[in-house]
């Protein structure tokens, strides 16, 4: 029978040993950053039931994931996102004192057309605050976020904020009176710069905008600029309701926190700014990469009272953002801020003959055991072939004790870059590894 | 229409944020021994093609995992452990040197029964080394292993050491012809303390062993002790073929190798030990946790040649281990070796009105930069409520910007334990954060 080759599935992927070490500093920088802000941190359950997926987003969603019956025939799902478990868990924890601030780094799947920046399974960053109304929690997930990515020294990107209430009446205000409606209005305005504008002119018109309507939503969907100076135009602004009014005040109120925040400078209004996903009813904003649009955003986030009441049967006031880790990275190499990546180890020790064998043994066990990584010939190859492998790997250091050096009390010490060698004394190895380990 | 509650599938899991920090804490040592002793991390994809998971156990694993058509109709499985998502990586990727030397700490799925430590949703860590035919090979994955149990303070374990080569030519001897037998034989010789004794006898009975032959096969099997004594013992062993003596020579190997490695005084040869995974075909291993043996073994592994050439086409020899972690964890907590877990932020800054809200904000930003972990008050309470908050979240300072404080630059610091407070001059803090910070 012919080999076969096992490929994964279209879409999937595995991490290698360079892009986990990335990874692994990438997660270590925003877990750090999130605890610094009293984020604490979970993992709710990939698999959940189809029912509790669908009551975020409809039973539409099941098109967009992963879901499946199980042995016993219930509907199940993998989670396409971590706020909707970390929502679930809360909902069910009423013992903890509010708020909760909560994160998780972790993966998820969706089935959509893999496509640059996109995989079928994939991880995001979350972080979420429960049990606060206030503005103030908005600008703690946005700050927080900021930092991320100051952090990472990613120093070029600009943080686009808007509301949903001001949006929804805004919306209301030009007739579209149904929920539905202006949910719809929402999904058009969100995909605005990706489509064709005589396509949004179609799409609005089949949701009965009028031309005078229209005209007015494009002019109000272009307002973006600093925050004071949209602040100013939207106060000047014609028309004004209620519900308009408790948006324009989120907005100034979260304006003046990231101010004392330090973070106004690379933060903008910008009423284009809507967010696709349904579920956002307040405070709403997403982040670029300046010069790296391509990717997306490479984080968004705000506020869903709504969801958090639907998990939890009372109000359970709810805020957060997410950032996707593949766009992220992309960003990162692509400005070149992640560290040299070194995944070798320090030293090796070569095993000459089964005469030296337990020494050698011995050898690499005492380097490890003082916390220097350290392989180890395990192939039984002629010493030539060891050092090539050593190379090979990239390892800096190898240790050489044969019949020879056992005799003098030494190891034999190859600087596999120079490919100098030194004769150390076993009385001075632990004076090597000292220094080796820095 | 009544509230309904969201809960989660059967045997799925959330990890919340003390177990959280549990595991990040062991996965931080495990991942340490594993880079110490040479091994790159990686992430398999956790969902594989069916075909691909077959291809390890057969197609009877199908009712053992979770499996799914996904929306094209292709056959996908989520993984059941590691090991198989690791071999097939490594199989496609023969540009890398070997021994490739790989690990993983990821989450996994069964479709067993939930009982005591077993959920359908767990995690393991797995070290696996490819491309090397030897017993050092073995004995450097053992070895690893054993240290991540001395890391973590699990001094008291025991490591049962066998050889599968060695009990299949012994089976052999048996009258056992085909391969099916014997590896229904060893199933049956896996689970010989699990069930009663007839059971036991009746199940080889129906294999064909006779009363002879199963008299000597359940002495044979009931040999253990330490390594040289049970190495003579074999060696003035009746049956003795080609097969029987490389097993022999394997493990006669391996048990100077351990020696090496300083590990030899916790490793005994037990002819019981054959593991219930059909694909091992060579030294095979697992550990107990000595007092804990209801959780079963905390760790097991083996050589499985015959895996590697599946699925790459060409010979792949490989041994590895992996460790359940939920079990893992069930030791740790009953021998109290988890240092005290600390979630909670180490400072806790109020807001006592809008009037201060501004520097408020700015302190607690301040304390964030200094890299002290450091909550902020964000529901707007009154300040005994603030307190009473920072008190049920384990917050150890609590720091008051009032009016008053403000007119004597200063900022007052409530210590929550003992409830003192003292005035800190603005001047002075840069000291005080040091102090904290530790």
């Amino acid at each position: 029978m012919p080999y076969k080759a096992f490929t994964l599935p279209r879409g999937m992927r595995d991490i290698d040993q360079i892009e986990t070490a990335k990874r692994e500093w990438l997660f270590d920088k925003i877990a750090r950053v999130a605890e610094k802000y009293g984020f604490q941190r979970v993992d709710p359950s990939p698999i959940e039931k189809l029912e509790t997926l669908e009551a975020k987003s409809g039973p539409a969603i099941k098109d967009e994931i992963y879901c499946f019956k199980d042995k016993a025939g219930r509907d199940l799902g993998l989670r396409f996102d971590l706020t909707v478990g970390m929502t679930r868990m809360v909902a069910s924890r009423r013992d903890l004192p509010q708020p909760i601030k909560l994160y998780a780094i972790s993966g998820m799947w969706r089935y959509d057309e893999p496509q640059f920046a996109r995989y079928r399974y994939f991880h995001q960053w979350d972080m979420e605050i429960y049990g606060s109304e206030s503005t103030l929690a908005d600008a703690e997930t946005i700050s927080a976020s900021m930092d991320i990515l100051e952090e990472l020294g990613l120093h070029e990107y600009e943080v686009l904020i808007n509301s949903r209430v001001l949006m929804d009446s805004f919306l209301a205000s030009l007739k579209l009176n149904s929920e539905d409606q202006r949910m719809e209005a929402l999904r058009i305005i969100d995909k605005v710069h990706k489509i064709p504008r005589e396509k949004v002119v179609e799409e609005f018109k089949r949701l009965g905008v009028n031309s005078d309507c229209l005209e007015r939503l494009l002019e109000f969907t272009s307002m973006k600029g600093p925050p004071e100076k949209i602040l100013e135009e939207l106060d000047s602004y014609e028309v004004q309701g209620h519900l308009m009014l408790k948006g324009l005040d989120a907005l100034k109120s979260l304006v003046d926190d990231l101010k004392a925040y330090g973070k106004l400078s690379k933060c903008f209004l910008n009423m284009g700014v809507v967010r696709g996903i349904d579920y956002y009813d307040g405070i709403v904003f997403e982040a670029y990469d300046k010069g790296g649009e391509d990717v997306g955003a490479i984080l968004g986030g705000g506020r869903y009272d709504k969801l958090g009441l639907i998990y939890g049967g009372t109000a359970l006031p709810a805020t957060g953002v997410a950032g996707g880790v593949e766009r992220l990275m992309i960003s990162l190499d692509r400005r070149g801020l992640f560290p040299k990546i070194d995944v070798s180890p320090k030293a090796y020790v070569t095993i000459l003959n089964d005469q030296v064998k337990a020494q050698s043994i011995a050898l690499a066990q005492l380097i490890r055991r003082r916390g220097v990584s350290c392989d180890l010939e395990l192939k039984n190859r002629p010493l030539k072939k060891q050092l090539e492998y050593a190379d090979s790997m990239g390892i800096p250091y190898t240790l050489i004790l044969g019949p020879r050096e056992m005799e003098k009390d030494a190891v034999r010490i190859r600087d596999m870059k120079t490919r100098r060698e030194t004769l150390v004394p076993m009385r001075s190895l632990e004076e090597w590894i000292k220094k080796i380990r820095g």
